[in-house]
């Protein structure tokens, strides 16, 4: 099905329209028109772009790997960068939408089919008494859309940390799995931290009131999105500071490991050294006393057990087994 | 009983009135009315929200989780997020309180009742005297209630701190108790930052002219309040930096004690090793000098006990042992 | 004796006349006038309150706890609160100072007596050419000693960083005792931090002109008492710099100790465990070759000496010993 | 060739003419003439800065090394330095590009032809319908390079690090040879990030509208150039919390591994210690029960594998082997 | 001889005249008189004070340990202090240098003679011909002189922690020597930037309009400064970053050793255990199978090669040898 929506005063009047006709209903400045491409080619997305009037630099950064999320404001538009993420095999994969701007459309331009645009209309569809502020309400339910996805992801990323920490003080070692549930985690909150932070300044900027995105009735629903996006940012901060304090304790217990290990060691090597020693001395091949005799026997026997012994308490009293 | 109070020129006329009448009273600009919900369901908050004219994302607002405090500056209300914080366990529990303000009235959502409503009434009437300043009046009992638990919780955590420091150089190594002890503070401490240092944007936020909502006579109770944040902040700052050096003294003493136990493996290996070598020498089947004689018996315990003996001295000489 | 003065176009009129007869000098703007309270209990200091029109908030806040450095600016008065720093058992424990100034007052309030006063008035006298400025003058000599106080001790904690440096690279290990003296200096460190950061703060804010505190002959020395307050700030961190290089460097210490440890248990349990294993071979109840005759004597002693001594010349090459 | 180029009316009228011509070109206002020079000597400069009326102190600072990229602005010039960076045996080499920015000239020089000036003027070609911008064009083509070419490192140091997460997990341990490339790239970002992350004040400096640099149709390359900018010093910024990541779990691999090797150590040295105790028990010259009879032998036997099997099962069971 | 000078519409006109001239000359606005002293005593110093009209306070500070570079401005003059660098047994020396700078006069007042001044007026006479700019040309000669030798400084440590860097890598672990010269730089470049970083802001202030201090020539010069300035900074950071980058590496190569030592430890304690326990099963007095017998030691002695080779073999496999 081909995404293209046409609003007039505040309705949805038509719905999977060709693209082709877009130039038609945007001309018309009471229609409000969008429509969605995933993974264009070159080719497509020009056309589009001299349809609309968008400046030829914004179209190619659409193609351009390695952005960062960001709004370019030209004379006519705007044009939007923000990120997807997608979480597949515990690893960040993130999405790159395109958002062009302009008085009465909204063009999206999604990477892959990893963001699913449906899940943007029903969100658009289940306010849409706000539908009459245009372009201002689409854009606000696409964006709010993608935070809320950064949300999700911190907030999973802070159960993954809770379940890490619960394991903490187990008597079980942590494992090396443990070790890279640790190291992935750590490394899927920068990619989150990448695409996430950098939204306050892109909502911030939207805010600008010489930029006429905002509509009076949108303001307080723009307020509330960069607020989540703060939160976004605050909590990714908090997380990273658990996360130190998860990988300083587990250092900690490591090295609190390694030195039982090293007691148990001292003192077993000690008390079994004890015994090789003495039954090393009963073994000489020179008349000590009670050579070959059964009181030299005793006397072995004795000593062995008693200096054993003697040690095994010793340890035991200073807590070294 | 029913949280409701209604002030007219600074005193308090009527209390525990069923909530339906308070559009009654709210009507009257020369009335102050407040009153306290704790836990209530979606439709309760949406009614309320209705007679006082609370946009909806606001009150939309209180039900979501993971807020950050926070201050929303709607045309007709504020629509402020603040956490109290229950300590059970060990472990910190956020606790939302929502708080609504108009020209005349103020409404507390309690996320639950661990918040416990009562103790700010009761600060209330014991500063009765500045009542006549209406909801500026109220709204700083109740946030001075909540800052000051924060206040009391670094206090807490301090002392906690202290305790921690004083077992450092005990003899007796830190067990696993003590680790997790330490663990679980400094989680904490990420906790009580994260919605406490927020605060000082509210009441920032609170103390701009242009809201008006601060009385003259209110201002030093709002800037003491916002003195009282920064010193909240500030405390938690430093505990951060005292647990850092906890922590990092902690791991140094393990490696000291690590040390310890190797120089003395490292020793009392030796030293037993050298009789054990001497015995084996002796107990050869091969004709060495004093073989089977009473002369090779004392040769062997004579050089048995000089080694060892040397090697002790040696050794405690070096402070190994 | 009673702390009191009355300054008269300069110079010091009277000196320890009762605290009662303050507000009938008071009165006169002409005159200026200083006392101190050491520990005064509430009564006290609320009478004295009354008496020169402080704000209630300003005399509650000299009893609580926990304050941190700064000024509160009422109509009438300024607050200010700031910390002596009273080193004992080499813990620091903070003297809370609490200053009223009125434009022709000063009131000082010091916790306890830790605090010198009399080194303050000693101060005055030695720059009485400037105390034709009033309380600007002696505001600045009290502030002048605080700030003074908190240099000395950056300048204690700096010798004591030096003489841990000294002892970084001596043959003897760092002792339980360097830890402990390593740990207070750091905490030391925090605690000046959190009582002489804020200072900059406090002093800038007397430099604001609107506020009338500092007379146009007073300003080099209130710029001059500025700089001070940056040079502690910026010493801090310094030393803050100096120990970290010193625990890391220590921490790298304790490792390189243990691996000399290892290598050398590794070396001689392996020469050790050489002859073991040989007298073991000739001491076997089977006719190997040699058994029971001088030969096998004369090849066991000689593979011994051999066998060893190769071991330990091959580990001194490689530096193992 | 000669690198000199004459263009009129955004037409490259005129290539590789003799510098010796430059300053007749230059004369007309309506030309823009650009040339290059690769490492020249003092005399060359000077002259080419008489013609040019270049500063003194601009000049000079060519030959400077270790300079920091910048813009310095002259009355009647700009003076540019940026860095290419050559990387040869996995090292990061600067290399100096000095530009000097006149209404209607731009010379550049090279410290070294390690910096391929005709990809710049290929770029120059690939975009000529902007080239009646004159200067402001071929100074964005110019760094536009520069910055791409920071770009790619950057890419190039992502991916290395994504090989050594690769590494981090395998069962075997991290060689040398890896310790010394993880060592080399964080060094390498170090150089980079020297000197990428100052060219976004460069770029912020030449987008000021009193500089007259760039035009108004240049002016969305050079925000674009700007946005390219901000994106390495953000990447750079991520690829070193990835770093500390990798490293820190590298770090704890290592600990991890050390306490493998201790527990197996323990448990060996446990089980062998055990026959070596008890066959030094019937090895001793007292009549023990049976003591040169064949019971004694499968007594000895027997607990030799009775107690060695034991203590390998035990070892099994809690992980230790 | 006297180091002073006397200038006249840019010409040096007279040179070490006694100092007692110096007030003769100040009075006529046309000479510009610059001098000398070398730690002077205090009443030099004031009645060099008294003769220019210098602040009391601006005096005393000369006299000050422990300043920070700054500038003070007073009504008539400027107070300059700024910090040359001695480096000797590679540790860092301050020696203070105070500059008073009046209309028409320069006083440099040295702590002590290592900062060679000799050097300053050599750098003045080698760029004579900007003489005519007074003050300000005298006043830049001597700062660059400063910030060059910081920037020498640098330049000096970054050789050192390249060599350094060399070292890590080769096959002999560090020795104390080389972990005290790296504790040496660090705290040399603490000391750097304790006096480098602050002069930012010492040139900054020169640069203000309003002191009128910097003539319209000199302008570019003092820009040139303030450039060398910043490079010294963001050069100490990039150390900084370097520095830690070879310290973290150092601290895991040292982990790697003792991971490698404890491998071989662990690999030959179980080779030579294997034969001491076989032996010591032939030493038994019992008769096991070959006891006595040529038998016995050929299996012995079989089981012993068999035994010791299969487990050399395995552990080299394993690469644990």
């Amino acid at each position: 099905m081909v995404r293209t929506r046409l609003y007039r005063d505040g309705n949805l009047v038509s719905e999977g329209f060709p693209i082709a006709e877009v130039s038609d209903h945007v001309t018309d400045p009471g229609n409000v028109v969008w429509f969605d491409l995933c993974a264009p080619g070159a080719a497509d997305l020009e056309r589009v772009g001299e349809e609309l009037g968008l400046h030829t630099l914004a179209v190619e950064d659409v193609f351009q790997e390695h952005q960062r999320p960001k709004v370019d404001v030209y004379d006519s538009h705007l044009f939007i960068t923000a990120y997807w993420l997608h979480l597949e095999d515990s690893r960040l994969h993130p999405v790159e939408i395109s958002i062009f701007v302009t008085p009465n459309a909204l063009v999206t331009v999604r990477e892959n089919a990893h963001f699913d645009i449906d899940k943007v209309t029903a969100r658009w569809d289940a306010s849409g008494d706000l539908a009459k502020n245009g372009v201002s309400f689409l854009l606000h339910g696409l964006l709010d859309y993608v935070v809320d996805a950064h949300f999700d992801l911190v907030e999973r990323f802070d159960e993954e940390v809770e379940a890490l920490e619960d394991q903490l003080f187990e008597e079980r070692p942590m494992t090396r799995q443990d070790a890279r549930k640790m190291f992935t985690l750590r490394k899927n909150m920068v990619g989150l931290r990448k695409v996430a932070t950098p939204m306050r300044e892109v909502v911030n900027t939207l805010l600008r009131r010489d930029l006429h995105v905002v509509t009076p009735e949108m303001m307080p629903y723009y307020q509330d999105l960069y607020d989540h996006v703060l939160r976004v940012a605050e909590w990714t901060d908090n997380l990273r500071d658990l996360m130190s304090n998860l990988r300083e304790t587990h250092m900690s217990q490591q090295g609190f490991r390694l030195n039982e290990i090293m007691k148990k060691l001292t003192s077993w090597a000690a008390i079994i050294a004890v015994p090789t020693m003495i039954t090393g001395f009963y073994g000489q091949n020179v008349p000590y006393p009670g050579f070959g005799s059964s009181a030299g026997f005793w006397w072995s026997s004795t000593i062995i057990v008693v200096a054993s012994g003697l040690l095994y308490l010793a340890f035991k009293k200073r807590d070294w087994l």
